[in-house]
């Protein structure tokens, strides 16, 4: 096989820290799941391996969605904003929940007057979904 | 009326800019429309007036979406994630177009291979949307 090009790569305009954010959104639901952050490198295996990959900023290095909670993303689609700086990705959410805290989708706090309240059910405790291993 | 609170907007992890991304997703349809940054002023005056708000980085101001186009969002809901450091609307968008490139929304451009391709039709030229003032 030819070696893809990587000028698609190259049209992303990274941030300041070689990142742009990534958006993932569940194909089935249209429910927006999660934002992570991308590099060259996570974005590039994203797309060959057509599995959510993303750079953790707070442990530094990459981050393969579900690699420890098996809650992988399959990515169906990858798109790029107008501005060239954000990304989103239509996935299919394996095991129903992308949220480290055991929720379906990460955007539990809902702004009720000057509260925010969390409005979204633990599905399965963190302690369950890490605790195996 | 009692002055509200501002502790809500303390709860929130701006980054080192006093900025967070805040992504407008459609009401009606589930789809991503756009994401944009807000500061603590744009994110106040979002929830006072229910009409989406966000800061410009090129402009460094303000930007009151809809303010030139008439493409206001009318914002329903308010939604924070796990880590208090993305905003998620829910939007009804006047017009039917978010994008200033005159499309539905700003994610238009779909990975094929290696390439972007466009794959959304523009509804109105810009020069129609901005060139009335």
């Amino acid at each position: 096989m030819a070696a893809m090009s990587t000028e698609w790569l190259d049209a992303i305009k990274w941030d300041r820290d070689g990142l742009v954010p990534a958006i993932a959104q569940e194909a089935s639901s249209g429910k927006v799941l999660m934002v992570a952050w991308m590099n060259r490198e996570a974005l590039a295996e994203t797309a060959r391996t057509s599995k959510a990959v993303y750079w953790s900023r707070s442990r530094r290095k990459l981050w393969r969605k579900g690699e420890e909670s098996g809650h992988e993303q399959v990515v169906r689609d990858i798109r790029l904003d107008c501005d060239s700086d954000v990304v989103l990705l239509s996935v299919e959410q394996k095991g129903g929940i992308a949220c480290h805290t055991g929720r379906q989708h990460c955007f539990f706090q809902q702004l009720q007057g000057d509260r925010w309240v969390t409005v979204e059910p633990v599905i399965k405790p963190a302690s369950e979904i890490y605790g195996k291993k």
